[in-house]
């Protein structure tokens, strides 16, 4: 493993930006909980591809609040990018906020953590180089998820 | 609590088929974790708003694994209850099974978990009917919800 | 066609259950008739799938009305199962169903009924196995589908 | 009645034009039965819509075969009009063609019926203006339309 | 170039029509640009794969004016063809109609001019038929496309 | 005028990441040009609202030439900001890259500049905040901006 090539946080990072249009929202005109999840996951599978540059499939996610609904015709960011690696995993961060567009005002509506797997052309996992935290915000958000697979891994085990 | 209406889990049930298209798929052609979430979401919250005959929104998902890649061109059964009740919300149990059409092989890919909350016509919470399990299963899966949901509090309490 | 292989009508059995989305409908609110058109479609084509474990493709679809409007917001259950089968085709019934989310009324609004071939990986026809009505209900089905088939031949031979 | 309001055929004339996409086939790249439905009732829809100035709904769709399979990458071409009217009715022809693209070549490949009901704001049928065919293919086809529509009635009736 | 092969304008006329759906709309009712442009997209397409019976693709699209709002629940239709041709590419005009369904009002909303080329299997450029204009109206608007292209490419040669 | 509100460059700017679906591109795996218009159009829109905090309309789009195909499987990047205000208008800038995911190449593929209009609840023009250049860039992209404007009028003019 001494020469596993790394990669920092940021070369990962991914920003989206969608419009909440009537097919995504309920009687209420609030957004369905798995239209958010699907962005979600398409965010954070780019960033797990622009780490692994491979193709990528999600292994699990992790709980998630929806703490604060999404109303038609706001506009929703996420920002994913990868917090941790294991040998061809990688844990990757997703921030969900949405915004007003008359106002302005901005709201940080879920965060999720979601595992993706690299996979070659005949669908096997395979290597993925280590992120290297920089920042200390990096640096214990790896720490953080560390501990969440770990936890998960011995659940796993019993 | 002494006149609060019951229900009985099989009111709340539904299943859902869908076939995986083209556009449900990455270019291994399995099948995006962000669709399986928006089916499993749609799923549930049909169920929940069976149990409690209002609008829904989604509060939370508990973590899930993704345990089988699911193909383009297979069917994909979910199955969708309440298992707990709250007294404004309510969590539903969904299982997904994939089913190979040509040779009829059946897997189950994964069961979520989802806290729905009840919602009146201004968006307030308002109170559900409480659930009633009658079989070994649905005793059984009614106590982990519990505890489930004490362990959720506790966490958010911190 | 002495070994010709058999099924029961209950193992083509599908159950479909859809929310009905702004863009399903029309300026009244209400369901655009080839929506549903395509939906009794997909619910009929997993039940013939089912049934002959191949790939199938529409051959004939019989009349339909349309009895009760379906409206935004509620719920479409669809059940499809195979009535009938000739050498190499099937018929399958699709019964329409709407449900108001609030109230739980429930309203049965179309039945179908379609023919489907079954084909190779060509797309030749191939043999489908026979299906055995059980019920009374089932063999009731299986002779009018019969005529139906009939009629519909003599028909075209003119 | 004297009075009613008339139309001649060809001021409900429609036409369509369509790619067939990757989502709307099957495996073995074959338009599905039911994304051709939706697309003959959309331009059903319009054509009643341009006869009656009304917001429309489907009543009823006879018979269809499916004739030749249309691939995905064809061109799919609709015509429709009103052949005929009752007080607040509206039958439609629509004629599906496909068109391959690099050879040109073009196939009929189903003819629809289907009655419409016009709609006043409330939801309600209200009065259509009586078509008037010219040709003789008009004329024709207002004959058979006439006697689809008293034979359905009969039908009903028993 | 003297037998290159020549079509008429007329043989690669395309005609389009579509509902406007909730999700193609903003809060105000109002169609997106980009929905109008992607339906101008697909109709110049289908006129330019007439015209050279071959895959093609998008080059560019002149400067387009969006002179009236499109309002949900009106019918947009949509006419292209091709309108002049250099060795491998196409100028198709496509012009833009939206109708008010109830009171039958049409409007023009624009018109856009957009050059395809013709690929072979392998994704290279291939030539295609001159055009050849027969009215009035095809002359002029053959010439001023011609115009067109030859001040893109002189400011392209800059 | 002189009281009126100003606004910078950064805070219209947008960022939006896309995956290219099978249902986004032709028989030669290329994206359709329909389809990059559309998501121009929205990252446009988004930006121009950002800056005008209002519901805004698309009035016109600048020419565009597609340099390169985008690939099914590609990452689209789309950058939006405001570069020049009228008094009710503003020009945004769209620049678009595609990315091939396994090798990271990035290639700048078009941009495009689009002309909006904020509008209030009745649908009416309503002035903006004006925009201010800061960096050299800005100011070049304003005094361009400025010019395409001056052109655009004057040759609606004739």
């Amino acid at each position: 493993m001494a020469n596993r090539p790394t990669k920092r946080v940021s070369e990962s990072m991914v920003e989206m930006t969608e419009l909440v249009l009537p097919q995504d929202t309920n009687p209420l005109g609030n957004i369905f909980g798995g239209r958010v999840m699907q962005l979600i996951d398409v965010a954070g599978g780019v960033a797990a591809m622009r780490h692994a540059r491979r193709v990528v499939a999600t292994v699990s996610v992790d709980r998630m609040d929806f703490k604060h609904p999404i109303k038609m015709g706001q506009i929703v960011t996420l920002k994913a990018y990868v917090v941790y690696t294991g040998r061809t995993s990688m844990e990757v961060r997703v921030d969900v906020y949405s915004e007003e567009p008359i106002t302005g005002d901005r709201v940080h509506t879920t965060s999720a953590h979601l595992v993706y797997v690299a996979l070659n052309q005949s669908g096997q996992p395979v290597p993925v180089p280590a992120v290297v935290p920089e920042t200390e915000e990096e640096k214990a958000r790896f720490e953080e998820a560390k501990k969440r697979r770990e936890q998960a891994h011995s659940e796993k085990a019993h």
